[in-house]
């Protein structure tokens, strides 16, 4: 029988302990990273969902995110913190983080958070939103692994960089934008690179910088490391023409508040001895600025205007940033949550590996 | 005698005049308004620099920007600024709203202001490096004038909305990121109007959203406001494959936090009676994170890095941002700042208008 889709509880429930059982994540670790997988997978964003537990199989394997570690506050002032990860996994450090940086903002009207030797956090927006689902504007942003180009160079020196920001306007979805800084996810470079081969230019480009459409290398030099030269671009691609000065500064302001302000490792440092992720979150009250209910129905008024405009020749909906995950979130609630047969693969052979039951819908 | 370049001092006093004489700004309204204006042209940046007096001349003549009015804090928490600005122009507004702002984070941690009822602020980078000259995080961001399209749109309803981001790094230049979230700025447009007629693929899109190359259409269009269809692409440009999503996104973060934390006038709704433009002002002490040299020193090594990094094939160097403006401006400093023969000749219009001398270099 052919296995697509699965209920959002049983996923939830069947990484938990697959993380518990098999990668030794202590109870609460493993809650709190399969839920955020779970989430990814339940919006359509696969690749940070529950596919992602080879990296953080191999990640555990080599030494590099130490599960049983815990994170904890290295500074503190009433309206910031800076948490030091201990190379513990990336989730259940970024809840301590975000849930801190929430009381401390609800008491003192804002709380900004550097994090350092942290490990990979997942979906960006999952920490934003929790932030947003108490009324707050949530920041959240991190460095990654070794990917993006700075202008004009070759070398891959900083990651995809994601920036999330969640505003909450009364009523679901929040307005929130999460993407990363680089024109496309490194997923997307992959799977051009099993389709067709080629990508439009503006991705990425080859070992000296040129521009390139060849995703099979690109995507192979990403995947080996066995170059550091030539990776993805940020968003506006490889001229100035098109504003690729811009994506690389949004890259390097990422870097710069994440790495540091944590003082933690820079993207060209990560993944040496530790994952050495750095993350900063953002917490502020609305009533900072008037009436909260007000300023969102404002907010939302806006959004509104926006959405409902006429659309371009051809197109039939203007999104605002959020809504698609929201929707397809719904869809999966209701529907189950698809996950694609290389999935489905891949968590029965880590099952085996575990000795653990395959999943079964 | 050929006009080309003038002393930093000269075009500082002469505007600063004309300001005042021509067009009755309050002697502390024209210092600030032409000190902006000038480290704009100093900068490099002619399209903020002086010629843009006509604009701030019409704004006065229509009645959207009232010289004698004057801004007031109207909400206040320890942390947080709202700025009624009154419709008085936005250069004594921002310096009002920006020194209270620097006042707030150095007593008390972080200070983030929310304007409305302003007018045009010139360069975002100015407001931001005022921040960073004081060892503080600087973010300027602002709402415009209706120049971009939502993707998949084709109304004109959010402006090119820069966001500006300053870090100190205990030398000068500071990093600091100011760019406009639409592909280029309109100056761009316009001229590759009068040059070629014609623009890349990814600047603009037509009365109709579909992408155009026409630049003396858009141009037109914008400036006649003829069609409230057609205009300026967010940064990726106008499909989803190059990310134009993320840099709309970008665009309405600036519009939210500006117009929305405000309770301000979002951009489709600016130019009306008044100005009524928004911006968004955020201070942070790097001692929140720790010690401050420190933090600086390491954040200028994430820099060096970066800047000394190999080069793509043909290319010479890799610039961090603000590092091209800071060059510019001590050149301008030594040598002179130049300006176009257009600007030459139009401040002698307006200083024939206000009964005032030439310019003479």
């Amino acid at each position: 029988m052919e296995r697509t889709t699965v209920s959002y509880d049983k996923l939830y429930g069947y990484m938990a302990n697959m993380l518990e059982k098999g990668m030794k994540y202590p109870r609460a670790s493993a809650e709190i990273t399969s839920k955020v997988l779970v989430e990814a997978d339940a919006r359509g964003h696969a690749s940070h969902g529950v596919a992602r537990i080879k990296m953080y199989y191999e990640e555990v394997e080599g030494g590099k995110n130490h599960p049983e570690a815990a994170a904890e506050v290295v500074h503190e002032t009433p309206v910031s913190l800076v948490v030091q990860g201990n190379s513990a996994p990336g989730f259940p450090t970024s809840k301590f983080a975000v849930e801190k940086t929430i009381e401390k903002a609800e008491a003192n009207g804002t709380c900004m958070t550097a994090v350092r030797s942290s490990c990979h956090f997942g979906m960006a927006g999952y920490w934003a939103e929790q932030m947003a689902d108490r009324g707050l504007i949530g920041w959240a942003f991190t460095n990654t692994l070794r990917a993006g180009i700075p202008t004009f160079g070759r070398e891959r020196l900083l990651g995809t960089n994601p920036i999330c920001v969640a505003i909450p306007i009364g009523r679901k979805p929040h307005f929130m934008l999460d993407m990363a800084t680089t024109t496309v996810a490194l997923g997307k470079i992959e799977v051009a690179a099993r389709r067709s081969g080629t990508m439009p230019i503006g991705w990425a480009v080859d070992e000296n910088g040129k521009d390139t459409t060849d995703a099979v290398e690109v995507a192979e030099i990403n995947r080996s490391g066995r170059s550091r030269y030539g990776g993805q671009l940020y968003l506006g691609g490889a001229t100035e023409a098109l504003g690729g000065h811009k994506g690389y500064g949004l890259g390097m302001l990422v870097e710069l508040l994440t790495a540091g302000l944590s003082l933690g490792a820079p993207t060209y440092d990560t993944y040496v001895e530790r994952c050495d992720i750095c993350h900063y979150f953002q917490a502020t009250r609305l009533d900072l600025f008037g009436e909260a209910k007000q300023i969102q129905a404002h907010v939302a008024s806006i959004i509104d205007r926006i959405k409902n405009s006429p659309t371009a020749q051809g197109q039939e909906r203007i999104y605002i940033h959020g809504e698609k995950e929201f929707e397809r979130r719904e869809k999966a609630l209701k529907e189950g949550i698809w996950l694609d047969p290389a999935t489905w693969l891949r968590l029965d052979d880590y099952a085996d590996r575990f000795g653990l039951e395959h999943l079964v819908p």
